[in-house]
This record gives C-alpha cells, sequence and structure tokens, in this order.
C-alpha cells in the first residue's frame, strides 16, 4: 500500500488535497501489478487497452523496425505516465510494445475505467490535463532536439539533462531510444575521453 | 462573431452542450486578433506568455538554428492550439517564436487568465484534457515517424497524411517543417515524376 501513497501525492501536487474516500474511490479504479524485469505489458498490433503509471522501477515502449530491431520510443520512470496516448484516447490499434526495463510497480487502467473515472472524480480531469500538457510540452521540446543537434550532441545534452537516468538504463536502450547503434553510443563515449 | 462560434461548437464536441452564458463567460477569458500574413504573436527569447487558438489561417512555431536559419516546429490550421507548452505551464522563457503563415482570426489567452478560466469554468479541464491527450499522441507519432521513416519516406508520409495541407503551405515551410532544405524538397518532387 505505501506504493501506492506515491501516486496520491501525485494527484495532489497538481491538484488539492484528496480525503480518505477519494483516494480510495480512485485507486479503486487502477489495478496494481508487481512485474519482473522485462515483462511486457502490452503488445504491439493490437487496441491499445492500457495506460500505466510507475511507482517503482522503470517501463519502455518500443515499435518494431522493418528489419526486425526494436525501436525504443519512450522511458517511463517514478511518478510518470506511458501508453500509446492516441491510440489509448482513441482505443485503435497500436504498433507500441510496452514492457519492464527493471523490476517494477505500476497502476494501470483501461480505456473504460478511464472514463469512468473522470466521470465519478472530475478533479482527475484537471490532474490528466497538466499531465498531458507538459508531457506534450516535452515532447516538443525532444522533437526540437532532434531537428536541431547531431547524434553526437544529442547523448551529451541527453547525458547533462538526466544524468541519473543514463547511469540507470542499460546502454543499448538508450542508443536505441537515441537512434542511434550501441556501437556508435560507445564511440561517442571513448571519443570524449580521448 | 461567427468566428468564435467555431471555438464553442469545439469545445462542445469534445465536452457537452454550453448555455449562452457559459458560452459568454468562457469566451471573456480570451482575446480575438485579426491577423495579417507574416505577423509575429510570440517573439523568442522571452517569457511564454500566450496560447492561441486558430478561428480561421494557419499559424507557425519556428526558433532560430544556430547559423540564423529557422526551423519550423509545428502548424496550427483551424481548430488547433498553439504555443510552446511547457514553458506556457511552468511560466518560463521560450526560444520559439510564433507567426502567421496566413491572415488569420486566432484566439488567445495568458497564462493568469488561462488558470482563472479553469477555476471558473472546470468543464474546461475536461476540454484541454482530451486536447492535450490527443496532441501528445500525436507529438509521439511525429517522434516515432522521425526515427522511422528517411527524410524522403519523411515527405511521402506527409503528403499521404494531410494532402491539402501539403498544397496548402509554401514548400519552403514545409521543408523547413520536415527538417530538411527547399532545394532538398524539389529534388525528391521532381524524382518521382522523372
Amino acid at each position: 500500500m505505501k506504493d501506492k501513497t506515491l501516486f496520491i501525492e501525485h494527484i495532489e501536487r497538481f491538484t488539492r488535497k484528496l480525503n480518505a474516500a477519494e483516494q480510495e474511490g480512485i485507486l479503486s479504479f487502477f489495478t496494481f501489478h508487481a512485474l519482473e524485469k522485462k515483462t511486457h505489458i502490452q503488445e504491439g498490433g493490437i487496441s491499445c487497452g492500457i495506460l500505466c503509471f510507475v511507482l517503482r522501477g522503470c517501463l519502455r515502449s518500443y515499435y518494431l523496425k522493418e528489419n526486425g530491431l526494436e525501436q525504443t520510443l519512450d522511458f517511463g520512470i517514478e511518478q510518470w505516465w506511458l501508453t500509446d496516448h492516441l491510440a489509448f484516447s482513441t482505443q485503435t490499434t497500436s504498433d507500441l510494445y510496452i514492457q519492464t526495463v527493471e523490476k517494477s510497480d505500476i497502476l494501470c487502467i483501461n480505456p473504460v475505467n478511464f472514463n469512468l473515472l473522470l466521470i465519478k472524480y472530475p478533479i482527475m480531469d484537471q490532474y490528466f490535463r497538466i499531465i498531458f500538457q507538459r508531457a506534450y510540452g516535452a515532447a516538443q521540446h525532444r522533437l526540437k532536439f532532434l531537428y536541431k543537434y547531431s547524434r553526437e550532441e544529442l547523448y551529451f545534452h541527453f547525458e547533462a539533462q538526466f544524468p541519473a537516468f543514463v547511469q540507470r538504463i542499460p546502454q543499448y536502450l538508450l542508443a536505441s531510444y537515441l537512434g542511434f547503434s550501441p556501437e556508435y553510443l560507445s564511440e561517442i563515449k571513448k571519443k570524449r575521453f580521448s
């Protein structure tokens, strides 16, 4: 139960204090899962049925490239939401896979419960409005960086912005997220020290 | 006034019917502007003070690259919102410029009024939750395309998805949006017909 408090705290940070009944009521729309490393939560090629909140650990979303290799699209660590947001909100097929990178505790909600939650607790519209507004803003910045920086600069910029995160996740996944090969990432890192 | 109805219709499409008092009340938080082509609405390098809704016309956001050239980041046509969403929501400095591409009618709101609007009309939290959720989802897909496609494929994919839009906007801006030079865009288009 301690873990779930992190979610309530996150809601309260962006909205207001919730009473005990509200806390319990809101949590009742979610399912809790303690998952081992490398567990698949959502497979690609089917309707996107899940929105995940990370209590502890790390998730990633990826799709398969034509050559069969995995391209990591997003990471989600503590207090971050992860899904294919367009497919989830329009209930369409998604080609994204969602998988745990580390042993993770997560809260999940499906689209039907998501809509019911928002009807019963309008405060959650305020919460998700702020969450999506900032996440959208962050995605805009990421797009800008992809245009703005060379692949090498991209890595150094990312490392400067998120040093703890770069330490935490496997380097081949970081390379995949930045859109280059693990070999290229090693080269960049070597070059810095030479 | 006819134009402003487009905004009310857009809210109602994602929420519920608004009564006359609500319509008037919500609109009172916005300012209306009829702007000529190539008018700057927001300059880069200052606090992001404006969120724009396009009633008619087309806006774009761009930043200046180190070489002084403009890199288009986003376009906004009818019933689309445009700003630097992270800078707007956190009230920080933005390096984005916002400019009209065509003669445009827009509704604008500043961060203070945005917060007051949401306090007075919680229905707008529902509206913006859906708007930001979908826009965030669309940005995720755009990121995916940037990883997935070559620059040439990017153009053809974009043209197939948004044919009317490709016809509508100046080709040099389209090239800038896709991250390549106008010359390269001409080459791609010529190649197809050869």
